[in-house]
């Protein structure tokens, strides 16, 4: 039985703001809010309509609350398909618990982390794929893993597994029918068709696998060492980054990040910035422990980038070769990974000085977080080395890992019963296969789930969601 | 010209949650959202009824920005008494902050801190003493602030003051309509019935002006001094109250102090607690400048607590005497001010230990923040030391010094004005005085203001308030 008991939440950040969303929802949502709201205009909440506002007080024992608007949802049309009210009370923390307490003492109880949410799954108003999505959507900081949530939760791929998998059972139930008849040895089910579209699922399941190395790579960041001593400008140069962005993005409060062990978007795409040491040798014990913990770092990252300053490097010609041999040390270990030279402060080099530098070292970048120049060059180079070719076609792409381990398991039960097709295996051994493949096809979307599944994935969300 | 651009910000609270509010005021503020909402039931929300709550996405070049909620208002029946949107969007940062971009981008304007309460004033939905509760209501965090707010907010004493002020604008006019048939040596002003005003203003004036002493304590909190050295149980104490408090508001999440100079609500009254060193007397220069603070810091009180640990004070009958000698020489320099005595870690003394204290010290409180002794009777103690009557009795209590020094000013020019009937001054200097008290009443309820006087009260607003 799907639980419908009025639970509650604070919907908004918490802390202090102009106003805060309180949201209630189950069966008896509008009558427990009625019973102690009394609306400014002497109307019942209960008459009123659904998807309506009104203005009135929250009053305990004749003694007002706050005067809040509340907003009625009627089941199904809301978001939990169940009763909602969400009260829209001034943003003191004082008075959301306030309220939150006066409810609790009458008839609702706190919502469990993405209860809410849970309901709309349970109640049919989305599947559990678009559920998580809703998740992500809340979690994405960037336009990258924005647009690939909103696209999830709208529906994304789960339409297409889930129209893919009603046709799966389709053949499925004539395979069992056989079985039933197998003394007679017909075949309902057409084989060709049968093969045709075993063919089509394990082409949509291997494109969706595919996809993951992108989209996990969107959705936590895409790691770039960043590898320098300490005073090359290494925050600098994020915060240039950070303030290109924030030109378009004005109203952002103003942070300066005082590490660089963070992640910042550019170009729409989240990249994590990992922070790592020089990597000079020396015969010193804890400091070759530095420079290992730095080459672990850069094994984990994507791409690579070796600052230096532009203003130091022209004081003795040791400086200028020991840069070289840095780049074919990190090059040597990382073939394959972008490797950037990044010589910062360029503003402080005169022509001359960029000859000089020009003689010894190949490939320079120059870059001046102060002035800005080279950091649109930079941030061109970044985006380069991503493959968002699969973003910019709109193409579905799985980020979730708990997706993408259900749809490796559901290829592997397809590519089975290929084999057995191909073999001509008897219908009762593809029978087992074909369920298994249901079953898995049926996670993703939460067709098939059980409640350590759903406790799994709704304890990851915020509470009021 | 009452400004009706455009104005947006965020309502709620920065930062993640499950859902956030961006408003929208201004005289095509529907239009505006219309423009980039599409209804997921396609009805144009320009159609919509006031106070009704749409389901569709916010759209812009055929990408989706969000799924989202929007409640219209229609002016004059929304809270700024303009057209007001609200978008209930996801409450990721990132969505919050790409919505309200498109609207800075297409027809708004980021709003100023407090505009929407500005212009709720500037419109008549509320006088000014009104929308500064607003502000108060949004800062409170205990029930007396709370409760003060709201009746403020309500309406509270510039209800009383404008219809004063109204019968006092009666008999001004009166007054100057003598002063223009001066010549013909008329009364068109009942003295005796402008005398009996003038006593009920200055009575009502006086009242106000006294409340704002429990006012302005209960807004910022009662300071209570604890004097006492390090690991005498200062935190734990103030731990303990918290711990009551928080049985009543179970959902608050889990803080525990680590600094004493904080804020704690006890039965619903705010308490400013002030660290102090210890007090005992030294040769020692620098130590002697922390015991002059100290004392400042005492000074600035109204309530003192001297803290000992119980377990320690057996140890030498040095420590019972040197108590002592501090008590006598706290209450010595603030004979007025109430001071407790509170030995702690009580738990750990026997019936027989308590004797020993007993021969050497009077009025001694055990206390034991562990096993929860003497935590009650303690806040019972705090308690009455405020002056809450004003409160409980549901009086009328001021609480912004704007009002306070506005109130004096009024009072003074209001005993000019009876000084001048009971001297018999002539009509028009009394005329003077009386505009003057008229001013100063006005200033309250912003009947009368300027542009500098608002720029100052809506500046200490948050933005989207």
């Amino acid at each position: 039985m799907i639980p419908n008991d009025n639970i509650i939440a604070l919907a908004t950040p918490s802390g202090a703001g102009a106003i805060a969303v309180i949201r209630i929802s189950g069966a008896t949502a509008i009558d427990t809010a009625a019973a102690f709201f009394k609306s400014a205009y002497s109307k019942d909440l209960r008459k009123k309509k659904s998807h309506t506002i009104s203005l009135g007080h929250i009053i305990e024992d004749n003694k007002i609350l706050d005067e809040v608007l509340v907003s009625i949802f009627k089941g199904p049309n809301s978001y939990t398909g169940e009763n909602v009210v969400e009260i829209s009370c001034h943003g003191s923390p004082y008075i959301q618990q306030q309220v939150i307490q006066l409810f609790l003492r009458n008839g609702c109880r706190t919502a469990d982390a993405g209860e809410f949410t849970l309901r709309a799954f349970l109640n049919g108003k989305m599947d559990l794929s678009q559920a998580e999505a809703v998740a992500d959507l809340i979690a994405s900081d960037n336009a990258a893993s924005h647009q690939i949530a909103i696209q999830q939760m709208r529906g994304g791929f789960s339409n297409e597994i889930k129209s893919l998998r009603a046709e799966l059972l389709n053949f499925a139930s004539l395979i069992e029918l056989e079985l039933d008849f197998s003394e007679e040895d017909v075949e309902f089910a057409d084989r060709t068709q049968f093969n045709e579209l075993l063919s089509r699922i394990q082409k949509v399941l291997k494109s969706l696998i595919d996809s993951f190395a992108v989209g996990n790579v969107i959705k936590n960041g895409i790691p770039v060492a960043i590898v320098g001593e300490p005073n090359v400008g290494k925050s600098t140069l994020l915060n240039a980054f950070l303030n290109e962005e924030r030109a378009l993005v004005s109203d952002i409060a103003g942070t300066t990040r005082d590490t660089i062990e963070d992640e910042i978007a550019i170009g729409g795409i989240g990249f994590r910035f990992i922070d790592t040491a020089g990597i000079r040798e020396t015969q010193d014990v804890v400091e070759g422990m530095g420079i290992k913990r730095t080459f672990e770092k850069i094994e984990q990252s994507q791409v690579i980038l070796l600052l230096v300053d532009g203003s130091k490097i022209l004081a003795d010609s040791e400086k200028l070769k020991n840069i070289t041999i840095d780049f074919e040390k990190i090059k040597n270990k990382n073939p394959l990974k972008p490797l950037l030279l990044l010589v910062n402060k360029a503003d402080t080099l005169s022509d001359a000085d960029k000859e000089v530098i020009a003689q010894h070292l190949k490939a320079v970048n120059y870059l001046s977080a102060k002035t800005g120049e080279g950091v649109e060059e930079l941030k061109n180079s970044l985006l380069q080395f991503v493959n968002t070719g699969a973003l910019r076609n709109n193409e579905t792409i799985v980020t979730n890992s708990r997706h993408y381990n259900s749809l490796l398991k559901a290829l592997e039960e397809i590519e089975k019963v290929q084999f057995g097709m191909e073999e001509d295996l008897s219908s009762d051994l593809m029978a087992i296969d074909v369920r298994e493949a249901l079953y898995h096809l049926g996670e993703i979307t939460g067709q098939v789930t059980n409640d350590e599944l759903l406790g799994n994935i709704f304890a990851n969300f915020c509470i009021g969601k």
